[in-house]
């Protein structure tokens, strides 16, 4: 199996339980679950739900509890991307190369719909049926996920730094608070909960959660560089807009080539992480090497 | 102890849990925290965490587990606050006497501040540390919540079908859907979740469960009244604001004496509801008179 035939399968699957896990459009009000079903199925590449599944695989945990649980980070993901896009936060109106939610439904059904995915991942994981013949620690995959997707170096902290940092000089320390709380604290978090459902010690937790922090910045940064080299129709979203906006990047500060680097070495660190844990994981060492190939 | 003095000492019992349980305004990122704080303490009357405090008292659970989840349920409904009263939804200047949220911090401020505070509630329950000789199915809690914050028959679909209602003409049925799902379903988890905590029986929840729906709805009923018959100085935000909009209230429907009726009858249920409990509530009782006097 290549990477590529690997990410289709897993991310098909996701697809799958996201269609299960969510209400349908028939359900009333039906606005508002069309709202979440349009952005939940706009052609995401479901990395953090994939990574989920990686690391929970790499620890034997069965596919019926790993993926309701993938499907839940997906869910607070695109929550984060749908506020994200609204007229008083970075206003866009393209998303993986459709019109965001707000263009579609309004502002309020896309403020709602966010909330409502958001709300919907703890009762996700909350109603998870558990077969007799396993264990899982729900209350502890709600607190991972409840904190990464919080204010203190976490989502929504790194989200309010970077809506404050718009326009104004930003320095190396508020860009590397920004990527590890925006987009690192839940990437880590969807490696952590993938070890934490297979009963993974503290030794290999911190092994898979140094992994989750680097691969998660060379990710970030290698966004940032798409973001300068790629056109609008290749990303699917306005190209060179950080910059227009004078958006902090790792690019702007730092240089293309020194971004480059960066993100190289960072996967490189990641790779030897998951190397260092007694159970290999191919998947995981081969999206960290995807991460910083996609710029590449 | 009168009603008066006991909803002032529960009501400050919350506060003081508020205000531990929520990250401080000196915590990075600051603005986000002051935002948070902003709402949370802008002095609402605490109500549905008092209707936990209320139950969970009736059921003998101990302070230190009733007032973090009672807490919880107060995130929430402030996050709903802070969301419902954006430009983009019901677009409000004032609550509580005060600027809100969006008119203080600006609006990505608030959307953040709302989405935090939904998250924190989660967090709260999760990670709420139960002494040794104490049982909490913190899962069967957070269930509860996260149902009555959703989509179906719950919070977020109640918005959602008010805010798609405005400026058309709304059915009965139509209005009873978004009363009982914008504020009855919390209202009701808010009592649940008092008698789940200290283990209520099924009867005992079904009767629990009727005096949420029926207080509830009251509690509704009469607010509607309020926005007609005080003035925004006694309200503290703006009055008949929900005539000028063309919004849906019962009092527009049914028409003021035929709503004090309705609002009656239903609290004369919510207590009878109480009565056939094997505790006795006088909280919870008056509570439910309280709820009509003030439009009386």
């Amino acid at each position: 199996m290549t990477l590529e035939e690997y990410l289709r399968d897993r991310g098909q699957e996701v697809d799958r339980w996201l269609d299960k896990l969510l209400p349908s459009e028939e359900t009333t009000p039906s606005e508002i679950h069309k709202a979440m079903r349009y952005s939940m199925f706009a052609g995401g590449k479901r990395l953090r739900p994939i990574l989920v599944v990686a690391a929970g695989e790499a620890f034997s945990v069965v596919p019926e509890l790993l993926y309701p649980i993938a499907s839940a980070i997906e869910m607070i993901h695109t929550y984060s991307l749908i506020h994200d896009d609204l007229p008083a936060m970075d206003n866009d109106d393209l998303r993986r190369g459709r019109p965001t939610c707000h263009k579609v439904f309004g502002e309020a059904m896309a403020i709602l719909a966010g909330d409502a995915l958001l709300t919907r991942a703890f009762e996700v994981v909350a109603k998870l049926s558990v077969p007799s013949d396993k264990q899982l620690n729900k209350i502890e995959i709600i607190t991972e996920i409840a904190s990464a997707a919080g204010t203190v170096n976490a989502l929504i902290g790194g989200q309010a730094v970077d809506i404050l940092s718009e326009g104004k000089p930003v320095s190396a320390e508020t860009l590397d608070y920004i990527h590890s709380a925006k987009t690192g604290a839940l990437i880590t978090a969807s490696v952590r909960v993938g070890a934490i459902m297979g009963g993974a010690n503290p030794d290999e937790l911190e092994l898979i959660t140094k992994y989750g922090n680097m691969a998660g910045l060379a990710f970030q940064i290698t966004d940032d560089l798409l973001d300068v080299l790629a056109t609008s129709e290749q990303l699917g979203k306005t190209a060179g807009k950080d910059a227009n906006v004078q958006k902090a990047t790792y690019v702007a500060l730092h240089g293309i080539e020194e971004s480059r680097k960066r993100a190289n070495e960072l996967a490189k660190s990641a790779i030897e992480a998951v190397q260092s844990l007694s159970k290999p994981s191919w998947a995981l060492e081969e999206i960290a090497k995807f991460f910083i190939e996609r710029a590449s």
